[in-house]
């Protein structure tokens, strides 16, 4: 018989027929005469109740039947008497696949802590907890190709490993053949690169920006969706060494077009968790942040307020000057810290905010500078809790002025000679921006570690499993 | 007013409406009256056509019209009266977003051969060729997300920097943060991994699959899509050293739901691009490959032929007698040869063949073992011109036979300890498969050449971009 996924029998329930499931017991409790199996197949976050009558089932069957311990149930499905469920499956036959000894098996019924988990990272995806996250992150995924894919961006796939490290973004983790054991040097005496499989010094990707416009001013619109490396000795609750950006790129438009499709495309994925992820949602915001649908409510309730940085600036200067304390100081030209995103966000504005017109000496050099010579087009996107979401700009379209702040920056010619050709071939005004695929899902999940939001994640003395 | 993008335009065309577009100028042609300039912005293989009545345009404006350079076009879209397009657009206002200078420009109208092409890598993406391929590719990233997220099948990303090398699938890139002019020793006189950012040696995965089969026992069907890399210094038309995977795998699925999943699979992809890739596949088909309709539609109208190891090798033992010659050898225990699975699905079954039971010695350790001693559930399909796209098998659930099957290949236990303990935990029947993306992607294009399927291939002595 045709296993169903239990997904499917909550969702559409028929009852006294017979069907069967499989998957893997979450507890069991009961009496000298019935025994009550809670069975999850991962499918969503509901176990299905499975009634085994004991005069049915030998002691030995029984037995095996612990906490883990994987099962096929045969059975009749009918509407559940007892609190909690509203079917469940009447055991006719059950198979074990496999046992699971109690004394061995690191995950028993209850809570574990996070940390705790984290150490075990090959076993927690069978946790509520990490079945609800992988759950929200798989329809996060699929949300946000379904976004692009409707307005006809293409998908492209840029380089992990890369010859390039004009984005300047963060340290970089070296890739190489040579045997570190035996290192070919050249007649200098220094590291012959030449041997090394791409004949040169190679690296692992810190942002897929540039060759993503490489193919923008080709297609017309693009995305990017792949992992991101940074070699930054960071042990923070907001740092991997190894996550995934989405960084979408659109030929013909500028910071404003840029505004809306940032604005459209994080309400969107919001929206989708809502009518996606209900279940996964309501069980995360009952264990670990009451506040979550709130803020997811938040974001899509209100229009995000669009100010520029000197606005911005001059709000937290009155708020200072009104007894409002900040950790880090604020004037003109300062890198803003996450609290002051979060005051102009929850206090200030109670909005989303889209912060546009940044000091050029704290942005990137490919930005589209302003006629005042002192701004960039950057546009970063603030939201509650976490503060800067989106970082992106306009880019610079001008071939001279891009190769002379390039310059400036210290952006050598020869890392970059291949991007400046897209403005010297037919340029045209375009605008991008990054989504750190982890930071939303800490948005949209209220965990508060980004450990938590990754299946396996990638820190300083960390690369297990 | 609204841009419009070309895609749409052709679609739906508006007669008699103003509308404008943007894009880059392809070619032009005219006389002393009037100027043809073929627009296009990447959305389509179509370009729109202008017509730019030369007494409304400036001499100056008109000069800079070149292949290559960049417009917005506003007018009014009327009825073609020439051939090779219904429709045209009126141009009452031309501007030049930026100019391209003809003696500098790479792309020249006409044909460029792949090989220079794949010099220019940062550009080939404005040609035709490139951006039907690049579209098509999109598309079918589009179809996997779709076919596995409509199963309730989950999107896992599996780690990129990993400290295992288990799966044995080849040569590995080693990933470092370590300086290589100055490694670190330790008192032993070797290098202190200690001092390396994870604290020990690591590497670029070469398969999601081991992590992948993690989130399966937890979540019952998952996939993976994402980047995976080889070593291995092969400069062939079929080898890249970066490349995309995509591997589900589905707890409670034998060798035969997995052949199941396999075909239906496939054939989705290839009627996706059918349904969706139309006029870029037409494009394609007329100017490289003749065959591709025909062998697209092959897969769709034929069950594949199942069959198992020993009776392909009966089948091409039997073609040998009758005087067929292959260049490599055939008996039983050989790894077979392209050559060997495109006569059987091209010359034998005319269909599409899924080949099962492979001699054990030749396949991976975690592949379930038969109860003959001498051969494995692994599960290829093999396809027409290109063999095998996709290799599979159902997994080893005993954890007694994995362990020891395991020691026989020579894969320590202390790599794959948390591999061995999903047997020990809960095992259940599982199978998976493995479909290189690019490798599909020669088959749905017609290319010949894997360089020409991905944006920017890196290959031995090539990371450009």
């Amino acid at each position: 018989m045709k296993r169903l996924m239990i997904k499917e029998v909550i969702a559409s329930p028929t009852l006294d027929q017979e069907i069967t499931v499989m998957g893997w017991v979450r507890t069991r409790r009961g009496n000298k005469a019935v025994s009550f199996i809670a069975l999850n197949d991962g499918s969503c976050i509901h176990n299905l109740q499975i009634v085994a009558d004991l005069a049915r089932f030998s002691p030995e069957v029984m037995q095996q039947i612990t906490t883990g311990a994987s099962l096929a149930v045969r059975g009749t499905l009918v509407a559940s008497q007892g609190a909690g469920q509203s079917v469940e499956l009447q055991a006719e036959e059950i198979t074990i696949f496999g046992t699971c000894d109690p004394n061995s098996y690191p995950l028993q019924k209850k809570g574990h802590s996070l940390e705790f988990l984290r150490d075990i990272a090959y076993l927690r995806p069978r946790t509520n907890t990490f079945g609800a996250i992988l759950r929200i992150r798989h329809n996060m995924a699929i949300a946000i190709h379904e976004f692009f894919h409707k307005k006809g961006y293409y998908y492209v796939h840029t380089p992990i490993i890369t010859s390039s490290d004009a984005e300047g973004a963060g340290q970089m983790f070296r890739v190489t053949t040579l045997n570190l054991d035996k290192l070919p040097l050249n007649k200098a005496g220094e590291v012959d690169y030449k041997k090394d499989f791409f004949g040169k010094p190679t690296a692992l990707t810190v942002s897929g920006q540039l060759e993503g416009e490489l193919a923008a001013l080709a297609l017309g619109g693009i995305y990017t969706f792949g992992p991101t490396f940074r070699a930054e000795n960071s042990n923070t609750p907001r740092h991997l060494a190894e996550f995934w950006m989405i960084e979408p790129e659109i030929a013909f438009f500028d910071v404003h077009d840029n505004m809306d499709l940032a604005e459209e495309f994080t309400k969107h994925c919001v929206q989708w968790a809502l009518d996606n992820c209900a279940d996964d949602l309501a069980f995360l915001s009952e264990h670990f942040d009451k506040g979550l649908m709130d803020r997811l409510r938040f974001v899509l309730a209100n229009s995000y307020e669009r100010i520029t940085y000197t606005q911005g600036i001059e709000i937290l200067e009155k708020a200072i000057a009104e007894g409002h304390k900040f950790e880090f100081p604020v004037y003109w030209g300062v890198d803003l810290a996450s609290e002051h995103e979060r005051y102009l966000v929850e206090q200030h504005f109670q909005k989303p905010v889209i912060m546009t017109d940044y000091p050029k000496e704290i942005k990137a050099f490919y930005m589209k500078q302003n006629e005042d010579g002192k701004t960039v087009r950057g546009m970063d996107v603030l939201f509650p809790l976490i503060g800067e979401i989106i970082g992106g700009s306009e880019r610079e379209a001008d071939f001279d002025k891009l190769r002379t702040h390039a310059q400036e920056m210290g952006v050598p010619e020869k890392d970059i000679w291949w991007y400046l050709d897209t403005r010297r071939f037919g340029t045209v005004p375009h605008a991008g921006f990054g989504l750190g695929f982890e930071r939303l899902l800490l948005f949209v999940t209220g965990m508060s570690n980004i450990r938590d939001v990754i299946p396996f994640p990638r820190t300083p003395n960390n690369a297990e499993f």
